[in-house]
């Protein structure tokens, strides 16, 4: 592990900002980095051609940029594409257990992109990285989780000493006209998960978000696809890597049954499981039922499960009264943002002895003479013991992160101080792109259908 | 045939409109009817739930309503759910094909309720029947496709010209006073199909519509069960009464990926046949592909397929470049609310001879010294060969019609001239009733739950 | 109902065996019957080239062939196949409620080919007509359940008390001489269903059985797809058209998995149903937890189940011990071969009073102040209520029957009295036709291929 | 890499046979193996019954047993499940690039049996190995692809320049007699791999077999779970694991339908891609067609796909003529148990410049300026590059091998040269076993049913 000497840069008053170029595990690993993210880019042409796009038209020229998102290979060919587009970008992570350190390695070295994530770092240090990020003044910020606007906010709020470390002590050190500044230097954000959108609508409905943010996670192109298939099948191949579990006959229960929900469902059952599905929302319960599969409360579904998956974006989905319940072998994985949807702090409390690794990203914990087996220590499994989204789906997330940045510079001083979606317009032009690098054409409209579908008098 | 002697009732002004009790096709089928309605009932639990008490609490209590629906067991169940709340209901058919002889029969005979239709009717008929339920003076009208509200408005515009053959003389015969009354009289319409939804917020966006209507198609309730569910389901129904193709191993051409297209295709697919979706949104597109489907433009598809279904809500989606294209033997049928998606009338102009009924429900063309079969003439297939949705699934949208019949009597003049979908909270009320009543049961948040939801500052 | 008059043939000996050109309901019928086959010919390619074939080279020139099937329009396509290869063939019905009689009349009046079968036929006339049958001295004999074989070999036997009322009394008026040459007049009989060929076998081990027979059920080109895939849909279409049930989000209960059963819960489940397996056999149980359903004894499936479909060729596999735990408003159907999988007599005897039909094919009991609900008063679900097998698949059972009796004539006296398959030779031949009919082209092996599988030196 | 000491074993001439403990990567990876063996353990109670079994009974005490097996933690259960039963047993590598060191370092220093096997070993070390298990003089052989029974032949019959390097100056160096003495001494050889059984058939059928093989393949427990549920997951895992490309929405091309094929493709399916099969059965092709899928001649498929897996048994499947049309980016990779199946010979041939590697077993081939890409160089790619079918599979496969073994013996001197499958009680007691173990239970036959089934007469 090494660090570059630190570089001043110079603030806007008195005081000075100082920031480090980068935090990464082993810059020498960015051979490797580069070989696989030039693996990824292969799968990302929508990102390819916004690319061309952006090295002609520079839209971002000299926009600062702070994203606080997964340190992956996809991420790399997205930052690169920032960099084309003319940004100064900075890299933190937004999880610390998803960074692959290669690729970190990969655009300090070779991009010259500044880069904060260290896969396994501690909280200090993770907030250490936030921090850096911030510390950048962005003028855009990308988040997948919402911890930068959050951290931001805090900041802005008075309210530091409720975040992480290494935020905290230098958000102490600044002057309230500082914070205010970091703050309302942000023409916008994006955010990329369902998680972070939660959060943000909160923030916005209570009066408190302080600039327009684009929900990425809102478009078609990003939740309909990302969220169903990319999710779907990066998390049952999370828990192959980490297992070596036979699903064919296998019980599956999949804690909610939203798109992130159903394209796990999906691929548990295209994998030959039996999936029992919880639900707290009567509608999507329904849709389970109908879809065929069984649905119940987790207090039933929890002596049946062999394998038990969450993806709620909720607390505590699995706790104490449910892992007392479970059959020796059962298996506990998390594939929702956050690493709270199991109740590790319970299953500790009342596990005899600490959790045992068995296998890599598998702990055993005893429980009444049975064990439980928590993947990945209960973080997103799809990143934690596999490679997170295949870069296809992922480029048409990222492209919307792109395209999104873009129009929230367009639109600078136009937009509120709420969670928009982007227009629907880009959305199918993203679409359109994918379907074109896939060599898939379809059908349009003859003038006569058009005339058709806008009025109201024929068809009687 | 037979109808009953014309009954007069009093106008407004000076002069009478008269109408006719009923006009069906026979009503000693009656016990047939009623014994079909008590199979339908079986399956539609929460609408029984909602006319337990509506019996109590007289909701619709005189209150004048038409209702232009297909006549089926299922629009009984909720005709006669109406009349328990205290409803003055009358009934038109709002497909010439798809009434149930027995069922308005039934309706009449046994329950009491004006009905007009009878299966196979002309235009003339069918139009005259739609003048009945004008005539009725409703408070409220139920449409399935917006003819009724269509007609209505079209009356009020003066551009009665253009109705049907019946409406149009009767339009004439009224003053202009009359028929702005009628209009003006109306406090709201719901509406059940995409189809009408379309029609709907075309009048809305030109200014031109002059009361709310709820769009039932836009609850999830109706349309995520109904369209997918539903019309998967009894499409293929309907193809395999019509022809008993072996479905397994078939080439199935789907125009159109949209809720109804999607369960189309699902089903399709669960019956072993290989499916090519074919569209002209490219988010659609795309669902499709990633969905393991096969995507081309109709073009391309043409002389692939076995079976061809319409899904789209739009016009002339197959037609004589299309026709010329396809094989020996090929199947059309549509699935979408109007005839209007397969261009028969190019057809029949291209063909040698006459079409053939060769089976019941199946006519042939000969075009190009190949057999092309179209089924059911065109219109609906699972109305036409089959029996429309399962009760099952009916029982949600209806109780979705009858909420929003009360939730538009509720809210009488708080409401704006355009298109609402019912409130979220009815719409969940309904699938928490269908869920108890198919005796499942789901989680409901914790108290810590819900805090973490709502609040924006945990999770980091 | 009409019968012609009876015509006299001669015996061999001084009596006369008199028969009845046939029997059917109405001879007025046979122009539908001809639409609906010619319809069902359109699907049988196979069979068509087969046809074309046999009018060259007559291969049945003069042999008297005794069909014992169910009446439907594909075998209406089989018994002129047969013609036009020169039989003398005569048909009755495998089964009292699978009898189409307008196909029964279109033999008759347009094919000239005498048929036995009334649809609903009492034990009585249907044994009476098997008697017909037989009383035409067969050469060969085609069964669809041992019917034929069996009947031949009880009279055979001097068992013939055993038999239905109709065949007793005539056997009874044979002398012994005249039975035994029944017997031994025929070179052979094919076997279309599995029922049958366990009964065959079951003789064969006995040292019972007097002639080969072909088990045409154990042709991969019958039982991997007449089985799985024409039983599977026609059985699920079977119920449609009885119940119009929604199968999404229902519970399906399949009572064993065979091939037939593999088929009805691979379209449950394609149509969104949750399908639970009930097997008697450990490895077939082990394969349906792996294909991802549930499995479990019928005791813990009777009060879950929506609807019951025993496919196990097994006698009152459900039976009043789980009558009585059954669900209100449970569905019991069968899609075995014989009506002895549902005790019906079990049933009726713990309802309180006679069964009720409340819809076409819908009978209901009411049990313990529930409602049980059988389809097709429990025969062959996909016959009594719908069409049966889908042409298509037909085709190539039907012709592994024409090409079954070719090959058997061919190999008089070279066979034993046992029960055979037939050649895989031939099996592959009526694969690669239908390959050919549906356009769908498949590799060949290169010479290197052929070689490396043939030798067991190579690919260390 | 380390060797052993070599150690001096009395052989039965004047010569000695002199053989090596054991050779394999590195003793210290031992506490690995044995952890992840741990692992695999816990979903094999199959085999865990059998092993307390045979602890108590010892029915191979003193056996020598030669296994050349996949060395893996599934397999190292199998052996001390041997070494449990008495088994004197040593084991080498069926295939070089599948061994997992750590097992073989766990097997060796914690279990004490002598394994030969190194991942990576080039020929001349592998067959090196296989002459250490011949050395070892077995009464009893394993074989998974047949090379350990091939090369024993090749030995009897003095074709032993046909072998590998190290087999062949070993087996010069021996004399006729004990050549002949080596063969004469095995009792009969299990073979786990279609591919074996088909060379081991040829051998039969040209009478060249020396000693009875049970064909493990045959057994329902294995061919029907190992085949279809651990290959089709498996083979999916290792694409995955290699390439992390998403399989919704791409063009899947899997070559072969048996029951391996069968499985992929469902996965595949399962997975969200579009398959594509090639065949050259008509029977399995149409099998294909029916389950929904396409079918066509490798040559139409070439252009078509994304992914191609090769899942024959045959050889050169893929070659030149179809690299020349496949698009750039197409993936290949191989699920058959020889690395003959794609022709990388050809495929370097025609390429630019050697093959590169772009990410851990994946090689990038330039052909005509596109990129293919070969997996796992060309072997069974759910060895190479994930870790072989799931325990929970292996543990029926392994069930059947250790009963087999124990069969074999039983029956010395009755059994005949050729080829026999398990008999079916010992198959039916292994499914039963394993549902027992995932707590499934089911029906069993009332003896009203016993003797339904078994008598001809009823039933009509």
């Amino acid at each position: 592990m090494r660090k570059e000497p630190a570089r001043k840069i110079a603030g806007k008053g008195k005081k000075r900002i100082v920031i480090q170029t980068f935090d990464i595990r082993d810059p020498s690993l960015a051979p490797e980095g580069q070989r696989r993210t030039a693996w990824a880019a292969r799968s990302m042409p929508v990102l390819a051609a916004i690319r061309r796009r952006f090295e002609e038209e520079r839209p971002l020229a000299g926009v600062r940029i702070s994203a606080c998102l997964h340190v992956t290979t996809e991420t790399a060919v997205l930052m690169s594409t920032l960099k084309a587009g003319g940004a100064d970008a900075v890299l933190c992570a937004s999880n610390p257990l998803s960074t692959q350190d290669d690729v970190a390695a990969h655009l300090v070295v070779n991009e010259g992109i500044p880069v904060f994530a260290v896969r396994g770092e501690n909280e200090a240090r993770y907030y250490g990285h936030i921090q850096k990020a911030l510390a950048h003044r962005p003028i855009l910020t990308m988040d997948d989780g919402a911890d930068l606007v959050g951290s931001l906010h805090m900041l802005a709020l008075g309210r530091w000493d409720e975040l992480g470390p290494g935020v905290r002590e230098w958000a102490a050190s600044l002057e309230t006209a500082e914070r205010d500044a970091l703050v309302a230097g942000v023409v916008g954000s994006t955010e990329e998960t369902t998680t972070g959108v939660i959060r943000l609508k909160a923030m916005a409905r209570e009066g408190v978000l302080r600039f327009p943010v684009i929900a990425v996670n809102d478009s078609f192109t990003k939740h309909l696809f990302d969220n169903r298939y990319g999710t779907g099948q990066s998390t049952m191949d999370g828990v192959l890597r980490a297992t070596n579990l036979l699903l064919a006959g296998s019980t599956v229960v999949v804690a909610g049954y939203g798109w992130c929900g159903k394209g796990v469902a999906q691929r548990a059952r295209g994998a030959g499981a039996r999936v029992i599905v919880t639900e707290v929302d009567p509608v999507k319960a329904l849709e389970a039922v109908m879809d065929g599969l069984e649905v119940m409360p987790m207090e039933e579904a929890a002596p049946r499960g062999d394998l038990f998956l969450t993806v709620t974006g909720d607390f505590h989905v699995l706790r104490p009264e449910h892992f007392r319940l479970m059959k020796d072998g059962a298996i506990l994985a998390n594939a929702g943002h956050f690493n709270v949807e199991i109740d590790l702090e319970g299953l500790r409390s009342m596990a005899d002895g600490e959790p045992v690794v068995v296998r890599e990203h598998v702990e055993e914990y005893r429980v009444n003479g049975r064990s439980l087996f928590v993947l990945g220590e209960g973080r997103l499994v799809n990143l934690a013991a596999a490679e997170g989204h295949p870069a296809s789906v992922m480029d048409m997330s990222f492209a919307n992160q792109a395209l999104a940045v873009e129009y929230l510079l367009r639109n600078r001083g136009r937009l509120e101080r709420r969670v928009y979606r982007i227009p629907e317009e880009i959305d199918r032009q993203i679409a359109s792109m994918k379907l074109a690098a896939m060599g898939v054409r379809i059908d349009s409209l003859t003038p006569e259908q058009t005339r058709y579908l806008s009025s109201w008098t024929e068809g009687t």
